[in-house]
């Protein structure tokens, strides 16, 4: 797979919320920040921090708004959405991911509102 | 000028701090959201939002750390520095941008955490 295919299958399969199979897209030593949190590397701790949100929804959506590529880097934008404890939450985000020649995620940066976040968490 | 050299040049622009001069990089039905706060539409609305944080600024400065095309559509990643009443901004921030055909900005939308920005300026 491409860089864009990659980055399309890892975004589609978070509606199945199964971290195993998401942390199985990045690379031993790859490096996901979520920015207004601290980065973390390795694929032990990537799964830890997507348990963290993906582990209390019942529902999950990574909907691209729009993507495009340069060389091995992709540039999304996003609304993620997630049902938690009943409620709705809907999340515009922007995240470049890079991937390896051999189609691992190396790098992952989100950008968002954590208070746009948190507000809808209540 | 092509999508991406439209904003480059719109990027670079902002050093010279010149809210007249940025404001021209739009189209006159142009919408910016700044996606914390509620999208602006129009020349005059956009620039006095670009002066609510140029204004200030004694510097400024976007770093463009990632930059790709899809169409009309340019997506950036990048490092947004202001030095504002001595205190050192500097900002992780992603941006979708919308050029039309002439080469006018048409939609502007920037993600980043509100609170990273608030928590610099003290």
């Amino acid at each position: 797979m491409d860089p864009e295919a990659t980055v399309r299958a890892f975004c589609n399969a978070v509606e199945a919320r199964d971290v195993e199979q998401l942390v199985g897209f990045f690379s031993s030593d790859a490096v996901y920040h979520n920015i207004p949190i601290a980065p973390v590397k390795g694929r032990e701790a990537i799964g830890t921090t997507l348990k963290a949100f993906i582990g209390p929804a019942s529902e999950a959506e990574f909907e691209i708004v729009a993507l495009a590529c340069s060389g091995n880097s992709v540039l999304t934008e996003r609304l993620d959405r997630f049902v938690i404890g009943g409620k709705k939450i809907e999340l515009p985000v922007m995240g470049t991911f890079e991937v390896t020649p051999s189609g691992e995620i190396s790098a992952w940066r989100d950008y968002f509102d954590m208070a746009s976040f948190t507000k809808q968490m209540g």
